[in-house]
């Protein structure tokens, strides 16, 4: 979310026992982001599944996947500060350099995985799978421009 | 959340991309809960921060880390699917010998996480400062039953 973005440049170096050192600000920044990335990924992946019906739909559970994806959509970009383009990280300078691009993108994604959230709620597959695409596609055309391989 | 936690058993080793190896289950399983614990420390960081004034209270950034850590709270557990005690994991054999404890105090740090999450948007200090506290206690007493140092 971009007002605590703001924030987090300045406090993600915070764990639960003090301050860290500013140097360690990139470090927890990149660790934060690529977190979100996997929790990202770890409910897409199910939610593919089901939509392309190779495991059975489950109502309940595509429902819970898709307000955690919508909830983790929202930490992600959380991530990126400033300075935290250099250390161990698939980021390209490109985020930095194009930022109101990324963030364009980024919003977009966020915007479609809170959409998601709402149409599984439905359990209407008719709506879910076009809606469950179209946000599958932001990752794609984000990882294009702004993740190396 | 226990529901979604039957389902991630199958299917947490599903990418993106197609479904992986039985054996490679596990290592994703550690993988997602590690990433939720990332993402939990990196919100209870700076709230910690605010409530012990080593930081300026700002009340719709702790709103905003507060709604993170519930998000989050009820994802952590989905990762401790069976045989995942082994591999690159501080997680004690214990969560699997005593899974109701276990589940006990997750359930507890996830309630306290909502509650949390609710307090936090009054902007009272006086209130959201004891919550807080009991929040943060929830995930000592669970580190120290289950978690390796």
């Amino acid at each position: 979310m971009k007002a605590v973005s703001m924030m987090l440049a300045g406090v993600l170096a915070l764990g639960v026992t003090g301050v860290s050192a500013a140097d360690d600000k990139q470090k927890d920044a990149i660790k934060y982001r690529q977190a979100a990335f996997t929790l990202i990924k770890g409910n897409l992946g199910p939610m593919g599944a089901m939509v392309k019906e190779e495991m059975p739909y489950d109502s309940e559970a595509f429902a819970q996947y898709a307000a955690n994806l919508a909830a983790v959509a929202g930490m992600a970009d959380d991530g990126f500060i400033d300075g935290s383009d250099k250390g161990k990280t698939k980021a390209k300078a490109a985020v930095w350099k194009n930022r109101a691009e990324f963030d364009k993108q980024m919003e977009e994604f966020q915007k479609l995985s809170g959409e998601l959230a709402v149409v599984a709620k439905s359990g209407d597959m008719g709506e879910i799978k076009p809606k469950f695409a179209a946000t599958a596609k932001t990752c794609k055309a984000c990882h294009d421009d702004f993740k190396s391989k």
